[in-house]
């Protein structure tokens, strides 16, 4: 039997590069046993408590895109990780959205204290560099290669969009209807919440994608291109994301629903309801689908190595439940 | 009249740079009209706040040691001070050290809030690598001299130090005697003040030295005796600051005094008394004098340009007041 679900090839390649990426971020990051004990702790416990993985696999489908081996990248893959990571840590601080879970288990700060949060996050910040200076494939490339990831990371990309986040915060009134923002809630701005998104999420997202390419010195017009790619895929990511906090459930999520609009968090439900995220995630995907592989795409594209895994990370990210 | 001051070389140094520094920082930093402008108006507040330059100095001084110009170097030296000023910040806040002034004004998130101060630190961290990316006077060394800073900076250096000074934090009763730790407080081991010392404040100290003479490519050699150097001055430095805690005036330090007893700070003077701390200052000088342009110095180094600059820098870190 011959399966034409579009999500296999994505499937397929997350199952076979997850252990070595799970197995990368092991070998990197500090042990427990080296001083000090407890910011080392409370980084593993962050790094390697699960999650999709999705950043460093999108770093080695951007290898795979310029034509780069992924075993040349995992580091990359996982500095990208711990960026992300650390930038967990420090958004779920009492100072900033105040979570108390994280992937099923107590967030950082309720396990280790909010000191050691703090610094674990500043750690894993500082690390990622440092993994990227020293594993790089092509050394000459480490300048783009950290310039590329500042921009995502800093005040133009993911901290932008966290302090945009905060900043858009409002208190809304609960509402019993299905769509936040009714029943006397203020409703978000689409474009506000757009651009929080796609510097919040999105910039590191599509960061990933380049980095891996751009590992392998990839020209100008392929980075182009997967930054249009990667641009539309991680919007979409975070309009699901979005839609799952408004109607999934805690044992999927591993963190508890519905928090966004208790915080009235500016997301795209709470400005054009949930069946319109979801169409517009749809849109997002099919766009960067049309890049990829379809009749726009150019001819480089269509035949870039990874062109159908690629393809199917639209539908795997619509088609998530946690 | 000729002065024989041996501090004049260096403060004639810093007279002639510190404006250079100064305009770099302010030109390097994001501006305030750019969104998020909270964020990038607490990065300049903190950065902009003052401040002696020491490390950036260190950053031009080694650059000179290794035969290149500082002025090609400026970039670096910023970012070293990037990274200086979030550790301020983070250490400043409620859950670290909960310090409500810095550098005579409120601290960072007095000012702006915890959120933002957590974010503008972060934000500083990671634009400190994107600066030594993009101004390093010679690409190839960018990873050398990322890694040179992630070590410093990181859990084996500054973030390490930062953990091992809160986990040494005791609750020493309140003494009326001039000796921290009498009285019934709990004296410090003198080893783990010194291990704290290193990591937290001479591991930047250190590599800032390093940073600019790594620039320009200079050989393993130098770059040891640099850290032999740097680490002395390093120590030293912090152990002057122990004392200024001691027994300075909040008029000339810009912060409260007396601060680390009451909060039960691991200190030099709580291990073995003022006067012991200034000897072992001095002792530490003295032997960084020596490293540099003494008997027991190396002819590469007692010939290395600025030495004389260097030589001045002990006696200047033994006599300031702030």
């Amino acid at each position: 039997m011959v399966s034409d679900d579009p999500t296999l090839p994505i499937r397929d390649y997350l199952a076979a590069w997850t252990p070595s990426i799970e197995a990368r971020l092991r070998a990197l990051l500090p042990s427990e046993d080296a001083e000090p004990r407890t910011v080392h702790a409370a980084m593993r416990y962050s790094v390697l408590a699960g999650g999709k993985r999705l950043r460093p696999a999108l770093v080695l489908l951007g290898a795979r895109a310029a034509g780069g081996r992924e075993d040349d990248v995992l580091g990359v893959a996982c500095a990208v990780e711990f960026v992300h990571t650390y930038s967990l840590i420090h958004d779920d601080l009492p100072a900033m959205d105040d979570d108390d879970f994280r992937r099923g288990r107590p967030s950082c700060h309720k396990q280790f204290g909010e000191a050691t949060a703090i610094l674990a996050g500043d750690a894993l910040n500082t690390f990622a560099f440092e993994v990227i200076a020293s594993t790089a494939p092509d050394p000459s490339r480490v300048p783009a290669l950290v310039m590329e990831l500042c921009r995502a990371a800093g005040t133009r990309g993911m901290v932008g969009g966290q302090v945009a986040d905060l900043e858009a915060e409002v208190v809304q009134t609960e509402s019993s209807n299905g769509l936040a923002g009714n029943g006397g809630g203020v409703v978000p701005d689409l474009n506000v919440v757009r651009g929080i998104h796609e510097r919040k999420t999105g910039a590191l997202l599509t960061a990933s994608l380049v980095l891996g390419a751009a590992a392998f010195g990839a020209d100008e017009g392929l980075i182009a291109r997967l930054r249009e790619i990667g641009g539309r895929l991680g919007l979409a990511f975070q309009i699901v994301d979005d839609v799952l906090d408004e109607e999934g459930h805690v044992s999927e999520l591993g963190k508890t629903p519905g928090k966004d609009r208790a915080q009235g968090k500016a997301t795209f439900p709470a400005a054009i309801g949930v069946a319109a995220s979801r169409a517009e995630a749809a849109r997002l995907v099919a766009e960067a689908d049309a890049l990829i592989g379809g009749s726009g795409a150019s001819p480089e594209l269509a035949a870039m190595p990874g062109a159908d895994v690629l393809t199917g990370l639209g539908a795997f990210l619509l088609a998530r439940r946690s």
